[in-house]
């Protein structure tokens, strides 16, 4: 039946490296490469709204019909409502419009996947709410497509569906692509200095950052352990050319304070969140380092469904 | 670094219904089919054992080299001391033994996968404890072809990885196999009323039961949906001549109690978990129907580590 009233729950994704496989079809494009999710993420709810709306018009199948917040602010993200339209989620069939709300305590546009993490929120409460009957896996294909299409992501929602440390051995939504993972928990922070333009990188040319990526990727692959993953995200954001001078002093002072602590432990030095001005580290190395980050951990789970 | 010790938590695994797929090649058997992964499970501690043991002496690489317990006794699971092998864990390096204990609310030999899901578990810590760089997917490979090689299951253990409602697509270890979900949360409960032995059935003729198994599957892939899971897993015990008696009476005592309450919530009738003389209910049906079961939920995660 239909319960007109699902919320899921979908983590944030920091890409440690990537390269860019662009491709006609939305489902068969994508990236390689691999990252860490977040137990912190994004919510989204999506029920009947509470009043009917001034009915369900006509009109383009991707305009919002019905209330859309964003942490309690009216605001729209694209890739969510070309998951909606694809799911032919345009009301609640008894006159009352579609509300969606996406909350997150992450920031947006700083290399969280935020947008793939709406996208995959949305298909798989709209699905739930309004009873599509469509599997995980199609769930994920829509999500990843409209990302796509939208030109804001290329990888974060198939890792985001998977959850852990996802590595991205071939691009592409389910059927297409292809993950794997690192097995491993730990704790993680952040430090975000603002926004940066994942279109406008990946609009640009991207052949040398795809060289490095497919680089990192192989030595991962070599050796798929969290010390490796960090280090080649590292050169990766060197080979790119694509650290930015806050990053930069961040993953120089992590180093620095670990040498000076003499530590081998669990810390792996810090990297670059790709594509954001934020710096992600492993265990306590950036808060060792006299940085205030947000804390989090390494999400087991992947997107799911929750009760709210 | 090696920490000498690590948990891993692996859910249970109920079967709804199946089709078997022997092959040459561990990790390309297996089986199709669908169950539900359960917040109840199965939990591997592998550590160095606390003393020295009487050294780690030569031997059959799958004697066991330390102490083993289940539930606190001693106990070994061969599929666990094969992955310990295959994982090249046979002592923590400094003339101290390995020790692995296994915890689980689980009835064992009554159709949860306890079985696999101790393989995987013991994959995934072996790998933490002792730094083995394993992948995801290769210690799932390393878990199910121990299982498939013990015969003591074919699917339970890519299903216990993957978390959820896993519909088994293609038979086999990641690589090979290939799977999808229903995308659903919802409380679970289930009763067991004794053994049955997966060996027995699994040795003799399965061809009848292969294509009710087919059969179910198909009808799963064209509605991915809990209550079509359900009636799809009524059928299949039905036509493979699996049924044992308490659970058809237990899954009559809740068809007949979901008609009495006219209730069209979110009871979907229940179902015999395969291989088990167990009755599995989604929702409230068996405690509805007077029986007193155990209760858990779906597990949306699947295997992970967890700090202990």
């Amino acid at each position: 039946m239909s319960r007109q009233r699902a919320t899921a729950f979908v983590p944030g994704h920091v890409t440690a490296f990537f390269s860019a496989h662009p491709a006609e079809r939305p489902a068969a494009a994508g990236s390689r490469g691999a990252g860490v999710t977040l137990t912190d993420g994004v919510t989204v709810r999506v029920s009947a709204a509470d009043e009917a709306g001034a009915s369900v018009a006509p009109g383009q199948p991707t305009e919002p019909v019905g209330p859309r917040t964003i942490d309690g602010e009216p605001g729209t993200i694209g890739a969510v409502e070309d998951v909606l339209a694809e799911l032919g989620v345009r009301g609640a069939g008894d006159g009352r419009t579609i509300e969606v709300a996406v909350e997150t305590d992450l920031p947006i546009g700083a290399g969280f996947g935020v947008s793939g993490a709406a996208a995959l929120g949305a298909a798989l409460a709209a699905n739930a709410a309004f009873d599509r009957g469509r599997s995980e896996n199609e769930l994920v294909r829509i999500a990843h497509e409209s990302e796509v299409g939208r030109g804001t992501g290329l990888g974060d929602v198939v890792a985001q569906a998977r959850g852990g440390v996802p590595i991205r051995l071939e691009p592409g939504a389910p059927g297409v692509g292809d993950l794997d993972g690192i097995p491993a928990t730990a704790r993680v922070e952040y430090v975000t200095f603002g926004e940066l333009s994942t279109e406008e990188v990946l609009g640009g040319d991207t052949a040398a950052l795809s060289a490095a990526g497919e680089d990192a990727l192989a030595r991962l692959r070599e050796d798929p352990r969290l010390p490796t993953l960090m280090d080649a995200a590292r050169g990766f954001a060197r080979d790119a050319d694509l650290l930015v001078p806050e990053v930069a002093e961040a993953i120089a002072a992590v180093e620095k304070s670990g040498d000076d602590s003499g530590s081998d432990g669990d810390d792996h030095g810090a990297a670059m969140a790709m594509l954001g001005r934020t710096v992600f580290a492993l265990g306590t190395g950036l808060s060792d380092a006299g940085y205030d980050p947000e804390v989090c951990r390494i999400d087991a789970a992947g997107a799911r469904l929750v009760e709210r």
